[in-house]
């Protein structure tokens, strides 16, 4: 597969450098919508235009909808008045939404302005809600049962209504004024005695509320292992489903947040290689300087222990050592613990069983390598210089694996992002507090 | 809906405390599977065997399928023979194929041995495959349909045959041979004119190999928006579909090891709360140990220049300073590159391409970072020392970006895991060369 992939962008790029564009539209001919979105997604944003323009409209549309949200905006920007108000008519009301978002404030409105009223219509419920809340991703276009229908009357209008709808995998029955009575399946409707009712064969379904947070919404649906979940409002009245492709487009947003964070950056939201390189220096900078800011905390401690050092030069030897492994082992406590949190595994309130489990992991972890150091310190530098460096290890790992433990439970009770707190702060602050229990430890245990 | 989680894990608690069976049962009536579930991840063995054999029969095998597969395996251990052999006999087979795995060999055949010869003609196929690939994925109960079926034909084919189908929503269209021709969803065979031929609407499908990667595979469908994807043999002949729900655990499980290595553990395949002590150890004490003795380098780059540090003390404080940047800088690029790898955004060839994007943001970087560190460095401790901050700050971020995000790369071309080479072997290797770069700088500037 991938091979054939390579293939197509030496041709691509070949076709690009020729400046030709039958070379270009062969080589889009028979290729496959989802390998035109990889290749479109390489490019930078003049070739992209160019290429997409040479698509056929059907297939561009196909495409069109596999971009990224923040590769959609771009392309759009790019893109000739006609052809950017029939993309725009065209895509989902729930991607429609999302472009919005991304798009200066003057192009969206002109765009609403331009659309027809039915689209208009299905578009406009969405932009009441939170960039954040699941109301925003949302699909407006559906079909909606009675619960007195048959299942083959049901089927019957899932056949007149189907045709827009974004899902008909799973099917909401509700009450004349809208409120949710259960949710019925496709396959149901087709499986089951024609002359049954409806209400006999709907199961209580899983919903969420307009105003809930989007990757809390998004979990209760994949967890529940459904094609797609009802939407309500504040009285518990339908507005709308929210599909599981959305919902793992949500779940996979946050976590490459989540990754990035705990790498210390910031998410770029697009693909790298067309990612602008002011782009990736500004996802990096602000982390960077704000971690080199803390760190002048270290250069602090060591100047208050300056005269210990000065005293035994050896014990600058082992700084990067110490910093090192109570950084790693604060990273890992505060990995795992961002990763339950997000899987609700765990919740803030049980901070204290967690933080019982890392204490007691942390000193199995100290207690394993302070020994080992304490070996080989001792072994060269004498026995009191490796008491210092395995009693410093034991403190240090059961300090690091405790805070590291807490830290995320702690930001998320106050409504911060746990991964913010994660790793590279915490290994930060793990860097300090283990200077300062070093040099307390080698003032006391050599006597300085 | 968190608060009545939370009262139903009190009320379980409470159950548990009085071991009142009854209690235990009421508590569980009206319960959601997905949140006995959850209830059940964060108890221990024993607790966990005594709620799941209170629940109804048909709630149990729902709650069982919503379990992670170690939680699977743990609990079947604690059942009695005959629940164990109804559970596997009842489970969907790729599930089964799973819990095989997981297993120890002994318990695995008497269960497969146990087994109806209907379903385990339906498990067999999968055992053949590797543990990593797709195939063992795969749902071996599906519909085919054959492409001169009318559309209506092929609905009445589907009442009669996909009742134990783990999916009727994508369906293969194959040859007498089992040669796949194309793919139709339960959509349009229900929206499309009962007398069209299947032929005239079925799509080319996207379909993947028994022994392709397991992650790449579910990228693939994933990647084109697909509820299920064909699975094929080496000959093209259809074996099995691959759900999206299967293919997201799989891809959900792999980003759950790249998290958990970036972060320096190993991923712990089960929930936190449930993970007993020795296995949290586990997970993280070979990569403390390994990064700790790669740390031993930097103990020895530092003794090598110990008659430095034994002239200029003040060097010492700027140690944890300069190795926590180069690791953060480091760090930042595998962390963005080891994500656009797994992505498909990035190829191994793409090496020089990502080495060129790195050199210039790591010197932009480096060329702001540094200037901030002359300017504060050289007013606390002169001109000078000023000197030897900024000027190794910038070769330090150069060096850590490039090296940071060439390392996934080149651990993908030898077909190693990129996030092993990240982060943390990084952050060593930068901790490093950041000082010897920093010690060869004071040598020369200040006229050592």
């Amino acid at each position: 597969m991938d091979e054939e992939f390579d293939e197509l962008i030496e041709r691509m790029n070949e076709a690009l450098r020729e400046r030709s564009l039958t070379a270009i539209q062969a080589t889009l001919t028979e290729q496959d919508p989802h390998d035109i979105a990889r290749l479109l997604e390489r490019e930078d944003t003049d070739d992209r235009a160019i290429i997409y323009r040479l698509l056929p409209r059907t297939r561009a549309l196909e495409v069109f909808e596999l971009l990224e949200p923040e590769m959609r905006s771009e392309l759009i920007l790019g893109l000739q008045d006609e052809d950017v108000a029939r993309v725009f008519e065209e895509i989902d009301p729930d991607d429609r939404a999302q472009l919005l978002d991304e798009l200066p404030a003057g192009v969206a409105a002109s765009l609403m302005k331009g659309l027809s009223p039915t689209e208009r219509a299905l578009t406009a419920p969405m932009l009441g809600f939170d960039a954040d809340s699941i109301g925003r991703y949302m699909s407006t276009e559906y079909v909606r049962l009675n619960d007195e229908m048959t299942l083959g009357d049901a089927l019957t209008h899932v056949r007149h209504r189907g045709l827009g709808a974004e899902t008909i995998y799973q099917l909401p029955v509700t009450s004349p004024h809208r409120r949710l009575l259960g949710v019925i399946s496709l396959r149901r409707l087709v499986m089951g005695d024609p002359s049954a009712l409806v209400k006999d064969h709907m199961r209580d379904p899983v919903f969420v509320h307009a105003t809930d947070d989007a990757e809390y919404a998004a979990r209760e649906l994949i967890d529940a292992q459904l094609l797609a979940a009802p939407v309500l409002d504040s009285e518990d009245r339908l507005l709308g489903l929210l599909t599981s492709d959305d919902a793992h487009a949500i779940v996979e947003r946050s976590e490459d947040r989540r990754a990035a964070r705990q790498g210390g950056a910031e998410p770029l939201r697009r693909p790298y290689l067309t990612a602008p390189m002011w782009g990736l220096v500004r996802s990096r900078v602000v982390w960077l300087l704000v971690l080199a800011v803390s760190a002048v905390l270290t250069v602090q401690v060591l100047n208050v222990f300056q005269h210990t050092l000065d005293q035994v030069v050896t014990l600058a030897l082992f700084v990067p050592l110490l910093t090192g492994t109570a950084g790693n082992t604060g990273s890992q406590a505060a990995v795992t613990v961002t990763r339950a949190l997000a899987l609700g595994e765990v919740r803030p309130r049980d901070i204290l069983l967690v933080m019982w489990r890392e204490v007691r992991v942390g000193l199995m972890l100290g207690a394993l390598l302070g020994s080992l150091g304490f070996g080989l310190a001792s072994l060269v530098f004498g026995l009191e210089f490796g008491e210092v460096i395995g009693i410093t290890l034991l403190c240090v790992c059961t300090l690091a694996a405790t805070v590291g433990g807490a830290m995320p439970l702690i930001a998320r009770a106050v409504r911060a992002d746990p991964a913010v707190f994660s790793t590279p702060f915490i290994a930060t602050f793990c860097d300090a507090t283990s200077l300062v229990i070093y040099f307390l430890m080698a003032t006391w245990l050599l006597g300085l």
